[in-house]
């Protein structure tokens, strides 16, 4: 239910969602669940793009509510279509266009607007819904045989075009069958699941160990991207995810302790030690690979003791951007312990949080002004921490003596708390404004603190030079040697082609400012002509030998992931 | 000097060591210091050998004193020696036997005994001793070219024939030149050296970073393998090396934050971010390459802040040793900080140690017996923790309120300064002890906390099945899913090839056994023949993909390091 404003309400969408249709693909979140902005947040967007309430009061773009139909025919010949399903079971191959297409899109604003309008390209001939290890292996083996593209679908929540399937072939799509636990090991604290297993559904088994597996305790998995109600543990680990919590939990690869790969020259078991001196890593060899070596099947992840209650959340305001990197900076570089969430937004996304949050209609605003810091140059940081109880409250004291020291105005948990309850549901925004033709993404890169305050400028000034455009930009992930740094752009668009040519433009704004082309969103297909230009020639040629020994006549998730097989040409800026 | 004993005074080799002579290179520490053991040590040693004070009276072993000179000639022509003369000066070229050898083997046992026996082979045909990166990268594209093999030599200390030079060929020196700081970037907490920086030289580079580069603080960087002294940052990142301080600072996979090869196919620049999602970690895959990919040149290190204030020292006494690793692991599962130094040792250990450091001298010898503890069950557990002086702090505090839980007796932080004192200086006893013939050697391996209990047993058994055998065990560097257990052997033996025999029964026991081969040793040419069987065909062949990548001709450290070119049948083990 969208909440009641108090002064105009936008007509935002809130009908039934068609089984069978393509807001049944794109929407992001609960399908029964719509995501309305708070009134003063609308009032915020409605007044930066310069329009009036008379936009909202219909829809000007395609809602999708369409039942999904394209005459794309499949080039699987039936002898082939057989033998998947007597490998998988005749279920559990499907041909059907809903099928095809729902595991064709990831969930980029590029592939959305696809959706809206129809277009459908890079379909799979067949979806499979694999059970087993065992068969997953023998899929590989056939495909490499027969030489049939294969891409593979985890939770679906990819922003690269990580899954789409541009030479058709098969799509594994592990949601429905390949989620399972397939061992529980609380001496070594480490769990071994299915590729296919849900955020969701690793962490809820995880919280109830004791009822599940006899366990003394708890857990964890303390890996929560954004995306974590729609991702993979199988995603997480081929993608380099990091999660919200990743200042103190590490990220996917640090939380990975071991993965089994089927590839086309044959299976890969890591070792499950927790660390080693035999050679390179080859943990690091697999992941990141994105699907182009092999599929991921069973990943065993160290897990952590659940402990709620040792939570400290924290937030404080700094008058300026500066300021507040300098803070953060001396946070994490102190050794004081890692705080778990640590965030901090700049000041056009600091001004966005305070509206959507309430805050700008609380007494804090006064406190502001008070002690001269100004709206549009003040910046909100905000996390909490975790671990045991000792060190979780030394670790929020440490935080607060530094804070304090950087002149930082303490302002409670209760915004914490605001975020906290937003967190994973926040994306639910972007269909509900897409109606009225504003769309809304995010880009992300990783800098060091060195250079955090230029890549901020320029990447910031590329999003600003198209009008009335929002960008907010926080850290979320941070370490002593620097942080990633993540845009949200919010604008008008219409056009996926266009839309695309600009999201082009902010990734050459942050190749050219010297950062990592992404922290945690992986490269896919669409990043993929800026991977060779940004980490060198000889760096690229290293993965590509890699993928000649993998996968030599290229099957694995074709068609430009991590950049290879690109022509010269539509590579951007090699060195 | 050696101590001054009360009883019976062995004739503990006190002399001067010439400069040409081949202890001068097997000898480790300083050639002017002569370390011995404590007197009840040494009536240990002498009774478990079942010896009388007699075997001490005189030398049974070569000393080693003789000029070293040997009939080997060089293969390389007039005109290579002349053009590596060009590349890096003239009296940085050369080919005297002293200078062959002394780059020619490491620091394990069966070197040593080898230059006792003035067994000399596989010397370089020449030493080059490098001054900048520009000049190693022509050098490693020459020898491409001419298809020289090329070794490298870093600090020296590989257990594992890592640096011997099977193939002839030249040794790369960089000692001598190639140790110096390329930059120090302290908004970042990084430093960039060049690989032959020693580990002591850079240590005292990051505590005196205030007057050598105006820093606002004093730095450390954590990492201090035993080999310390004789180790270099280079050496550290290709062999996997870890620091007794790893269990807070991390293995150096951890601390490297970038790296820069000279491949034979060209060089490598990693980036220098903290965390990224740009496709498999070019960083790993060239870490653990052991100089078979390429010739690593700069590193960039990340740096801590030296505290050495808030350091909080501990030790406690566990009644057996299956309570003392449950103590173990619940302290480094409990999230309540890692301890920096963590050092657990099993029965045999525990008893030997505490006769070295003076303890069962001591009154708590008598608080043993009163709580029931008995010398041959029972094991010590030390270490300190860093960190800011709150989290410091804490940690002690949670290491002292779990060891009381599982009944460990507090010895206060007089057993760990015992400890520290002689950390980098035990090995120095080797040669003293091997003088008479007991020769003293060390193998590691990584466990899984399920799998602790037994590997212990197995590689135990197998080296007590060697009569008169002393095993001593800890483990050192510990994680929240295991750990791993280090080996000291003292046994009487004379043959180098009947020393690496039972040498690879360790290797064979430790393989059976499911534990990882190689903790931080790394592999080099000694372990190779078991890592393909270790890790798996499919798993080494991606090792074979990458070394046909970076070096097709096979010139980089040839001659069986990480089991390349082995032959079938000189493989251990193939699953």
């Amino acid at each position: 239910m969208a909440p009641r404003y108090k002064q105009f309400e936008p007509k935002w969408f809130s009908g039934k969602i068609p089984a069978n249709s393509y807001r049944s693909i794109f929407k992001w979140g609960d399908p029964n669940k719509i995501k309305a902005p708070r009134e003063s947040l609308y009032q915020l967007i409605r007044d930066q793009f310069g329009l009036s309430d008379d936009t909202f009061k219909d829809y000007s773009e395609n809602l999708g509510l369409d039942e999904v139909k394209y005459n794309l025919p499949g080039n699987l010949s039936p002898a082939q279509i057989a033998h998947f399903q007597e490998l998988v079971g005749r279920d559990f191959v499907r041909t059907d266009d809903y099928a095809r297409l729902s595991v064709a899109y990831g969930k980029t604003m590029y592939d959305i607007m696809r959706l809206r309008h129809q277009k459908v390209e890079n379909v799979p001939d067949a979806v499979l819904y694999p059970d087993t290890k065992e068969q997953i292996e023998k899929i590989v083996e056939y495909c490499a045989a027969e030489k049939i593209p294969l891409y593979v679908y985890g939770g679906g929540s990819s922003v690269t075009c990580g899954v789409e399937c541009v030479r058709g072939g098969i799509s594994l799509d592990l949601r429905l069958r390949f989620n399972k636990v397939v061992s529980f090991n609380e001496i070594d604290q480490t769990i071994t699941v299915e590729a296919g297993m849900s955020g969701p559904k690793l962490e809820e088994t995880l919280n109830n160990a004791q009822t599940k597996f006899g366990a003394k305790r708890a857990y964890t998995c303390g890996h929560f991207p954004q995306s974590f109600e729609y991702s993979s543990v199988g995603g997480w680990a081929v993608t380099h995810s990091s999660g919200q919590n990743s200042t103190y939990y590490g990220d996917i690869q640090d939380i990975v302790k071991g993965q089994d790969y089927a590839t086309p020259v044959g299976n890969i078991s890591t070792d499950r030690y927790p660390s080693k001196a035999t050679g390179p890593d080859i943990d690091q060899i697999m992941m990141g690979s994105e699907g182009t070596f092999g599929v991921l099947t069973h990943v065993t992840l160290k897990i952590f003791r659940h402990m709620p209650k040792t939570i400290k959340r924290f937030s404080y305001m700094f008058k300026d951007w500066e300021t507040a990197q300098s803070a953060a900076r001396e946070i994490i570089q102190s050794e004081g312990g890692h705080p778990s969430v640590f965030r901090l937004s700049d000041p056009e996304e600091t001004s966005i949080m305070l509206h959507n949050y309430g805050v700008m209609d609380s007494p804090l605003k006064l406190l502001f002004s008070s002690k001269g810091f100004k709206i549009n140059e003040m910046c909100l940081y905000l996390g909490f921490t975790n671990g045991e109880a000792g060190f979780s409250r030394n670790c929020a004291k440490n935080v607060h003596r530094i804070a304090k020291r950087y002149g930082g105005i303490w302002l409670s948990g209760i915004v914490t708390k605001s975020w906290e309850h937003g967190r994973f549901s926040d994306p639910d925004l972007r269909d509900t404004l897409q109606d009225f033709g504003i769309v809304m993404d995010t880009m992300e890169c990783t800098v060091n603190w060195s250079n955090m305050s230029q890549v901020h400028r320029d990447v910031r000034a590329f999003v600003k030079s198209r009008p009335n455009t929002v960008c907010m930009t926080h850290m979320s992930h941070v370490y002593p040697q620097g942080a990633n740094l993540y845009f949200i752009f919010i604008t008008r668009e219409h056009d996926p082609e266009e839309f695309k040519r600009f999201h082009a433009g902010i990734l050459d704004a942050i190749q050219k400012s010297g950062a990592a082309m992404s922290h945690h969103h992986g490269i896919g297909k669409l990043f993929g002509p800026w991977l060779e230009g940004s980490i060198g020639r000889n760096e690229h040629a290293i993965y590509r030998a890699l993928k000649k020994h993998f996968d030599p006549d290229n099957i694995m998730n074709p068609g430009g992931t991590l950049g290879f097989d690109l022509e010269e040409k539509d590579k951007r800026f090699l060195k």
